[in-house]
């Protein structure tokens, strides 16, 4: 299945990498404005939802619900927001946000809102340990 | 199932009827700037996924899916975009829409670009009629 994956470039340098899922490598987004997750499907060349097979389909379904509960677990927020767009990034990839009332954007979509804010690293850290333990995988800690 | 639900008011507001799907009700945004479905479960008082079951979560996803697959045979789109946010709108729906590049906020999300542009009602109803046939449900042609 994952035999000519790479994780897109653009993607691994916004990015920390959290760990692996069955399907998905789980990134951690460089702005500490948001806590904001990225699923991406170890699979090469899908850019749609639909060019899934349906078990896959459904696994990342389900791979998207947990890492939205640990999302809300670690962050106590009032909405997890999820998308995927892919109109830069080609690669398929998922969204997965907490967001707060209180957050730059809110109500709204965060895209276009302000400047994103890179974490400090013990943060960045703390953040990956915590979201892999809630996961059950194991933290990739690579933050340099 | 549906025995307490009824569609957002905002929602329902915002929206033409296209008709019934297994596990949703599929709207389409009045917004002729973008062909732009919204699927929302027929289940009172759901915000997250996660609060879905394992199974309508699958079904959800193959809507999502099946409505992708209307929406790009219909518009001939670069690019599928799919969101669920609720930050505004609590009760639980799926954005799927159709981005093309000269559209007028390619590449970025379409949320808070420009104001929306209500269909002419003839072409609503074509679009309506002509994704209901794609999905094989009866549409909903109470456009007034």
């Amino acid at each position: 299945m994952a035999t000519d994956f790479t994780l897109d470039p653009t993607l691994s340098s916004d990015t920390h990498a959290i760990g692996e899922l069955d399907l998905c490598s789980l990134v951690l987004m460089n702005d500490a404005r948001f806590l904001w997750a990225i699923l991406v499907p170890r699979i090469a060349g899908v850019s749609e939802l639909y060019e899934l097979s349906r078990g896959d389909r459904s696994l990342l379904m389900e791979e998207i619900v947990q890492v939205s509960e640990a999302v809300e677990a670690q962050s106590g927020c009032k909405k997890i927001n999820v998308a995927t767009f892919g109109n830069q990034v080609r690669q398929l990839h998922v969204h997965v946000m907490a967001r707060h009332e209180d957050d730059e954007a809110w109500p709204s979509p965060v895209w276009g809102v302000g400047t994103a804010q890179a974490y400090e690293l013990d943060k960045a850290q703390s953040l990956i340990t915590s979201l892999a333990r809630a996961l059950s995988i194991q933290p990739r800690l690579n933050v340099v």
